[in-house]
């Protein structure tokens, strides 16, 4: 199989601005060529963190995970982290036991050149599945790349990790930690799943912030509700889908204190910046969906539950039928009560209303008579669609987030394999 | 909204001939233009029942169902059945108190017409959602309907409910009942959704076996599971799917025996062709999806159950990152794991084996070394697909068809709706 992979436009979504990227306190960046499948780039990404680094982990419900996931949920339960290893070109997924010892020989050649032991080490692969991964491509690099490790490097970390992404993706923000400033920085590659199987979405968060592992597990698995799993480019679960929290601590030199209970009311600063930081680099991630041209935020309200919400919101994000329809500027409510009804969730259709750009056409369970087309027309023209409904049941709402289903998808995926 | 519609070019998976349809005893059918929505073609079936017809049916899960669902929802537990009115143009779905009002009275026009009363008559539309249905565009019609309603004419009946199918879907087949030949003939109309709008799959199947409404519904409702219940064109659900099933009794002037229960053994024969006549209007409607190039026949074995098995069969089937590898010619059993994966039911990576047009291209978790390509690479190039699963668990298996995703889906429905 050929390695050459076109690099298609930078998507028109893309951020016009990369954020201001401070150093983190505790964590050194190196990336590296190693040529696991691609040449004249980047492709190994190694992160080490100082001692008493705690992280926290959610991982792919897919039943056929990768091997690097099933590395990192047994290293989760320690609560530690001393370093991240993660390349690109090969996902290590479908490879059967061979990957299995791959991965941990990738961990042993990491921590001899770091002076760490394997159990220290997370590792996470993105690219081709089912493709053994030649972990002894990696002899000879980790050396260099734990030598060259600084900090600051976040965004060349960003680009060691995509694999047809159109551009690295890095959100950062700040919080107070008992009156002290502490930086929590993430970076993300995203759904760029082109032939032969980029398996697929990576995101890894840093904070200098120190915050034990329960708690940091507790905040992560509660905000990846309503950021990364609130999005959908084209409903399939990859089998490597990774996102790590690692919080090195490192504040506390300048006065931060240490929490360890996720309720601690202290943290509320931090819990909003990390959600802005996860919804962000979510966002990022949708916007480099496979030929997205519209950003489009879906917001379900009057559902019976939350959860009935967040159901109802993603059957509309995942219908081939309203992502097409947006791909053509149509303002087509009818596909949107058809992705409702599908939802399975209780809805009722004589209290339904559907609005799109803040215009509701339908109410009530029926048109109504002669809205206002205008401002839905350009609404529809524009980059960010908003969709909303109101099930008229109840107080659940929730939001989700996708892209258009246009040829760019099509072309992508549909390609011959060379 | 302008009623021109394109009507694309006959689909490449239509089949080559048309079966030899018979009059079926006790139906008569006549078609008119009535001018709902399209010109110079029919766009309204009546189908006229003898005294003594019982009926079955089954009808979309969807939560925002059409007015004729809910029509004949109320009609279906009296078991008996005198008429059918279709129309094509308008789905009169999602159009509230004027809805269920419009196929009243689109009843009662009928029954006027026929001398029948309006509750002996089902209903079905298929077209344009949202928009109100004007009913009183059928006065007039029905009363030369009625009178040139005759036996025969089921190609016009499937030409007469067609939205944008390609072709007309049609399916015969004899059974013998108590040693008496007895017929079935079915139509359908398919997943054609084109802006703005068609709401979508209908089918109905006749017979002039003497069956009672019980049993009928008993061999619908487990016939329908293996067949249109195993197909997707694209994982969306209309508000107005509809499958009804008459049966007239004629054959027993014949002397084929009256049968009232499902579980008798004279019916084999009949539950056979049942269910061939149910399969083949199935495949039709995959075949006419849209866009459609490929026919993909997903085998999934081994798994923990048949129910498991189901849901696995369509994970693969609704993903569009199978679908766009089978338009692009790839062999691509990387995203049929992913697909495995993500379905949520039982499946150990290490016991997983995919072979696709039979050749086993992964094995017990990991790729076959040097399988050989050249009969995969032959099979991708077909129009015939057909992708196997063993999950090595159990004895669980179930099979669905889908069609390719190709950018002919996107034309048909990201067009700008005019």
């Amino acid at each position: 199989m050929s390695a050459s992979i076109q690099t298609p436009a930078r998507s028109p979504l893309a951020p016009k601005t990369l954020p201001e990227i401070p150093a983190l306190d505790g964590v050194r960046f190196a990336t590296g060529a190693v040529g696991i499948r691609y040449s004249g780039r980047t492709d190994v990404l190694l992160a080490l963190f100082d001692k008493g680094t705690r992280v926290a982990g959610v991982f792919t419900k897919s039943r056929c995970p990768s091997a690097p996931v099933e590395w990192c949920r047994a290293r989760l339960p320690s609560g530690k982290a001393r370093a991240l290893v993660v390349n690109s070109g090969n996902a290590n997924a479908f490879t059967g036991k061979t990957g299995a010892k791959a991965a941990a020989f990738t961990a042993e050649l990491a921590a001899a050149a770091a002076g760490l032991r394997p159990h220290d080490i997370f590792l996470a692969s993105t690219g081709v599945i089912g493709e053994p991964l030649d972990a002894a491509k990696f002899e000879g690099h980790f050396e260099k790349l734990a030598a060259a490790a600084a900090p600051g490097g976040l965004l060349d970390a960003a680009e060691a990790i995509m694999t047809t992404d159109t551009y690295p993706k890095v959100a950062v923000a700040k919080a107070l930690l008992g009156g002290v400033e502490v930086t929590i920085a993430g970076i993300a590659k995203g759904a760029g799943m082109i032939a032969p199987d980029m398996a697929t979405m990576l995101s890894f968060v840093f904070t200098d912030a120190p915050i034990g592992a329960a708690a940091l597990q507790a905040m992560l698995s509660k905000s990846v509700e309503t950021s990364f799993n609130a999005i959908t480019v084209d409903s399939d679960t990859s089998t490597s889908d990774t996102l790590l929290l690692f919080a090195t601590g490192a504040a506390a030199a300048r006065g931060a204190p240490t929490i360890e209970r996720a309720t601690d009311r202290r943290l509320a600063s931090f819990k909003a910046a990390l959600h802005s930081v996860l919804v962000d680099l979510a966002h990022q991630v949708v916007k480099d969906g496979e030929g997205a041209r519209k950003f489009v935020k879906i917001s379900v309200e009057g559902a019976v539950s939350k959860t009935s919400a967040k159901r109802i919101a993603r059957s509309i994000a995942n219908s081939p039928l309203v992502k097409t329809a947006i791909a053509g500027e149509d303002a087509n409510w009818g596909r949107i009560v058809m992705a409702v009804g599908k939802a399975g969730e209780p809805a009722d259709r004589d209290t339904l209303s559907v609005a799109i750009g803040g215009v509701w056409m339908a109410r009530d369970g029926s048109v109504v008579p002669g809205y206002d087309e205008a401002p839905v027309v350009a609404h529809m023209r524009g980059r960010d669609i908003h969709i909303e409904i109101d099930l008229g049941l109840g107080r659940g709402c929730s939001t989700a987030w996708t892209c258009d289903l246009t040829h760019g998808y099509i072309d992508i995926n549909g390609s011959y394999r060379s």
